[in-house]
């Protein structure tokens, strides 16, 4: 691993600092740095490189950030999966796998190997437009098809691998992997999924019949959801950042995406440890 | 009772038939017909009147819709609250008491005074910007908080009769009468609240703190819910049908309002028999 | 309040020695000690007395416990309903006002006339077998029908102030006060009510029909429930502490209490904050 | 397919008429008809089995009855899984595939191998105490851990393969197979989990905790509970139709079994249409 892309956000407290650390002990290791534009202006003598550019050519990349500089980061090298360390700013996340004072330790322990690859599905979004594809993209987290904000209801029908499930009426609905479920699905009334299940949810956002209840799927089939109601600002969002308005008729196809993402584990702490600690399971 | 005033839409099927009977029916007794003018325009002869007279004038007001329609109705004849006979054009509602075959039976009975007032909390809501009110207006069903499509999340800050109750994050907060609790707030989670009980609702959407749960306040309080986050699309909406933008730092009162809407009920169908039914209770 | 009943339960850690430092602060201040003989035990030189005459003469309780013996002396003492004084041992309890470290800074405040009482409404529960009453009792949280452990299912006729609700199949029916509605309800579903609501709640606990939800009704009416199905271990529990068990065709009727419980209240902590608190809405 | 087992129970309606032309259509066709004592007693002439024999003989089982008499077949024939044809004597049902009408069609496509076999996950069950295996056991929908009728709470500790998940308190927990997962688990808040997923469900049962929620996990891991708490009712309860009590310190293992139900189908009606059907998804 020679090449090491660098994604964070100028606004985490003290990133400047970290991040000018950070870059010194690389290179004392002889690893290049690829940093984006808006962080390499955040310390001294940095060359910048383009988002593209560092998808194409990290062998690693270190997130300094949240779950949700993670999910962006996933997103971006979805196509060749190079190994992802998270480093949390802030609080405990699903995500991120070390605090930023285990920074070097964790990464001693990653160039010499001694860590393990936690392989996360992703979802493939694909939207239709009369018979045109108008969007294509990937997720780690969900798609989720949501009414505009002026409407009172959105109407879709649901279909999986070409049977009719149900016409669904709600505020929208969710397809979420098992990383997902611990993130919107979960304020929806979704389970936990575990990540080793190869499995997707489908779950309905405040659904107007109250027996519409989250349903599991394999991993395997290809989920189709047609907005059949007409609602000026229904959107289809992946993973809460990348958005895109929909239209009567529009279809969104989702399946599990050929990409996973692969996120460097340290084996002592195990996921149920962090649900304990993310939902608070131990406080009585 | 002279005056009656006609509610209703021009996409209900038969409606222009039905609304011929019926202003033949009235007439034939003497009333006065007060239709306004998208529906007089469904029929031959009828003079139009707009709906700020019709809420000054009706001693009476006949909806021919479903609950959306009465809605409508009863924010706008909130001020005088005459009573209001809902007539279904489509399916079983929880505010229309009689389906259009027992129209002309129900009639009878109204003029000949056999029926009874079923009176309904409203609620007033209050938006203030700066120190200054900018919306002021009347729901039956709820006063609801919600996020722009485009946000992954609201956050607000509640308040109860002055005192602080939580920060909450999420999709948004309903706030509903017992009448709204089969509604949007079923959709969310919330609990069936009789009309009887005088007792408002506070349910979070999807909430991101899975503790957050419905809260039932008395009438009597005053509460108060202040975007605490930037979202360009966060809206107030009442009723799911009157809305207006919000921006961080407004501040949306809600209290009982002085008004009530009084529905014209036949006491043989029980509050609990309109559940079952709408709620398939008995079906196994 | 010259008599002052204590009740407490040997299991607590340290109990001995807070209740010897207890009566020697009270006898001090020539206040009589009533103590149950299990508690009268614990110390030198003290007369016990059995519960019923501590229920009939005490002018106040202390109870040094959770909310656990709260409810126990809650129901003693419902009667005559002497203002109660919750003394927390352990963690923070929804009943409990002070912990163990601000016991004598409390009383010296309630001696001194400083304090507020909380009132709370309590559940009159009567079981009624072939016409005559078999059991009749009060609760403070709730009344809970719950079927036998080796039934499947328990099917109950669920009646409002003599209005036909539902039948519901499932493993019970919870009757719950606002003060309950944090207890056992919250668990299987229920909302939050305000123990400023009038208000009662009925709470299936995994209801066979996934459409019957929460139901909040004033606390006026009369709610009785009858057991259809025959279960042998089908039984009716008061506060998850009395409890007897029903045979098919048993009815319960609950209804308002006609005694209240008077919680000593310091007004520093509202309601909301022991709220945010015990489900730990705060920390993000 | 020469020897045709037949389970049913004398309860149903019409039963004893079914199943005297059922054998009589069979005998005509040569087959071989299986029956035990109390079913054989219904009609003339019809020597009895015993329920082992019927296990270990019949090349395929025909339920008549509802779901419940379902599992009992699949749990009796689980070790040699022949396929199981079920006849609805009622409802719809989630494993009945054909009414009674449609009965006599239906053996008629059988025979002419006019039919798809739907395999379906089950659970094996094994309690230790103190070492020793004290029970073993096989259920097509669940195993619930469950407390006694006059607990407040059953305290259990959650592990999966090896891994410490939860210490949980409340009503229980239900460990269910897709098939299961519209039975008991859906009316404790778990998702509908599609029988071609290979995953399992936990699910809480009234949790003290309320951030505890349902968790799907892979078909291949092993789940155990063990019992914390001192409940003299606690019960291990397999499919809702067998049990045994359990003790403090006793463990329940659950793994995916080696046996799977195999339900004969017609692919006419889809798995979503059975749902749709039950939960009334199309009622508007």
């Amino acid at each position: 691993m020679k090449r090491i892309g660098i994604l964070t956000k100028p606004k985490f407290p003290d990133v400047a600092q970290t991040l000018h650390e950070l870059c010194l002990w690389l290179r004392h290791r002889q690893k290049d740095v690829l940093l984006e534009s808006s962080t390499a202006a955040l310390i001294d003598e940095c060359q910048p490189f383009d988002r593209p550019t560092i998808a194409r050519e990290a062998d690693m990349i270190i997130v300094l950030g949240g779950d949700g500089t993670m999910l962006g980061a996933a997103r971006l090298v979805a196509a060749r999966n190079p190994p992802i360390l998270g480093v949390n700013m802030g609080g405990l996340g699903f995500l991120t796998e070390v605090t930023v004072d285990h920074l070097f330790d964790a990464l001693e322990r990653v160039f010499r190997d001694d860590f393990a690859i936690d392989e996360r599905l992703m979802l493939s979004a694909t939207m239709e437009r009369a018979g045109e594809v108008v969007m294509q993209s990937t997720a780690l987290n969900d798609v989720v098809i949501s009414k505009g904000t002026l409407a009172r209801m959105i109407e879709t029908q649901v279909g999986i691998s070409g049977q009719f499930v149900t016409n669904l009426r709600g505020d929208g609905l969710i397809v979420s992997t098992p990383t997902g479920s611990t993130g919107y699905a979960l304020s929806a009334g979704g389970p936990i999924v575990s990540p080793a299940a190869s499995a997707f949810m489908l779950a309905p956002i405040c659904p107007h019949t109250l027996t519409h209840r989250p349903l599991i799927v394999p991993s395997t089939v290809s989920i189709s959801i047609s907005l059949s109601s007409k609602d000026a600002g229904a959107m289809v969002t992946l993973d809460g950042q990348e958005g895109m308005a929909m239209q009567k008729g529009d279809v969104v196809i989702v399946t599990a995406s050929d990409h996973r993402t692969h996120l460097i584990r340290f084996p002592e702490r195990t996921y149920y440890e962090t649900l304990r600690l993310k939902l608070k399971w131990g406080d009585g």
